[in-house]
C-alpha cells in the first residue's frame, strides 16, 4: 500500500525564546527536524515524505532534507495559518489511495517501530492514534468547580496520527474549527470512531529549551541499551 | 495562625532505576528532600515541619534536616503502606488549629512564593489547590471508545495540598479507599468543594533520572534572573 508522512514543521517557535523555530535547533549537531524525517525514512522504504515549512525557512529545510539517509523520497511545501492549514497543504499532493500519517515535526524522538505499529492499526481499523497513559492527578473544571478524573482512563495524545488517505483527505474538505486541535478531532467530526494506540513515553515534544536536555538524555539511553 | 508542612517522603524510588529512593538523590550536591524543607523552612519563620520517611531511613533524613536552614522546626515519623497512611501518620502530631500544608517530598523545586499562596487561599477559602493548565490533546475513554476533552478545562494538580487542620485531620478519619489519589481526593467525599488555584510550571516532581536535569536547569535559569 502507498504511504505518505505529513511532517509539519510550520511553528515559529516563540515559547523557545530562540529566534530559531525550534524544528531546526540542533540536538547532537544535527536539527530536531532531521531525525523526525529520518524515522520515516527508515520505517519504510517505499514511504515518501512532504514536510510542511515555514514559507521564509524552505531552503533551510531543503539542506536539512539533503543530509538525510534518502532526500529522493521527500518533498516540501509551506505552512498555513493554522496546523489546520499546514496539514490541509501537506495533503495536497498526495493523490493516490494509502496511509497517510501526520506528524509534528518537534517530536523528533519516535521510533520506526511506532511508525510500523500505526501502519499496522490503521490497516486494520482505517486509522490509529498513539497515546500514553497519565501519572499526574488531573481535575476537570465544571460548571460548579472541579471534579476529579479517573487517571486511568486519561490518554495524552500523540503524533503520527495515521490514517487512510481517503478518509483524512474528505475530512479536511471540512470548514475551519477552532475546536479542531489535532487530525483525529478533524477525522472524528465525520462520525468516525478514534482508534486509540499504545504511544512511546520517550515520543516527547520539544517545546522549551529544557525539552532539548531531555532529548539528548533519551539518546543517550538509547545508546546503552 | 499555626502553621505545619507534612512532606511525604516515603516512596522507595523503584521508578529511578536506584537503589536510593529519589528524595535522597543529589541535585547540585544537595539532597532533592533539603530543598523541598528549606522551601517551607523559608516561606513562613513560625511554621513547622513533619517529614514523613521510609522506616530504614531515619538517620539518613536526620542528617538531611541537620543541614537545613532550622532544623529545630523539623519533626520527623514514618511512613504507612500507602500515601493515605503515610499522611495520616504525619498528620498524627498536630493538635492545634491552624493550616496544614500536605507536599510531596520530591516536588523539590517548590517555591516559599507558592507556598504563601498557598496560605492565603487557604484562610480564606478553607483549601487551596496548586493547578496548571494543559498543553497536550488529551482524550478519556468511554464506554463506547473516547471522547476529546477540552483542554482548557484540565487542570493537573500539584502539591502542596493546603487545608484547615480540623478539615483534613477529620478526612483522614475515613476508612481508607483506593481511589483517593492525593489529599484533595480525600478532603472532596467530605463533600467539600475544591479550591483549586495557579500553581508553578517549575514545581515538578522529580521520577525519573532525566527529571534531575530538568530540575538542574531550572535552578540554573533561576540565578540567572
Amino acid at each position: 500500500m502507498e504511504k505518505y508522512a505529513v511532517i509539519v514543521a510550520g511553528g515559529s517557535g516563540m515559547r523557545m525564546g530562540t529566534s530559531i523555530p525550534k524544528q531546526f535547533l540542533l540536538l547532537r549537531n544535527k536539527p530536531v527536524l532531521w531525525y523526525s524525517i529520518n524515522a520515516f525514512l527508515e520505517a519504510y522504504n517505499d514511504l515518501q515524505i512532504i514536510v510542511v515549512l515555514p514559507p521564509d525557512y524552505a531552503e533551510t529545510g531543503l539542506q536539512i532534507i539533503r543530509t538525510t539517509i534518502d532526500p529522493n523520497r521527500v518533498w516540501i511545501t509551506t505552512g498555513g495559518e493554522t496546523r489546520f492549514h499546514s496539514v490541509k497543504n501537506g495533503l495536497e499532493p498526495i493523490n493516490k489511495s494509502g496511509v497517510v500519517f501526520v506528524h509534528d515535526g518537534v517530536r523528533c524522538l519516535l521510533t520506526p517501530a511506532l511508525i510500523r505499529r500505526c501502519y499496522e492499526a490503521t490497516v486494520d481499523k482505517g486509522n490509529a492514534i498513539p497515546s500514553v497513559g497519565e501519572v499526574d492527578t488531573i481535575r476537570v473544571e465544571t460548571v460548579n468547580g472541579n471534579e476529579l478524573m479517573d487517571r486511568n482512563k486519561v490518554r495524552r495524545i500523540q503524533t503520527p496520527q495515521t490514517f487512510f488517505s481517503d478518509l483524512i483527505k474528505a475530512a479536511f474538505e471540512q470548514d475551519y474549527d477552532e475546536l479542531f486541535t489535532d487530525e483525529a478531532s478533524v477525522v472524528e467530526r465525520l462520525g468516525v470512531k478514534i482508534n486509540l494506540i499504545e504511544g512511546e513515553a520517550s515520543n516527547i515534544k520539544i517545546t522549551h529549551p529544557v525539552d532539548l536536555l531531555i532529548a539528548e538524555k533519551i539518546l543517550e539511553e538509547r545508546e546503552v541499551q
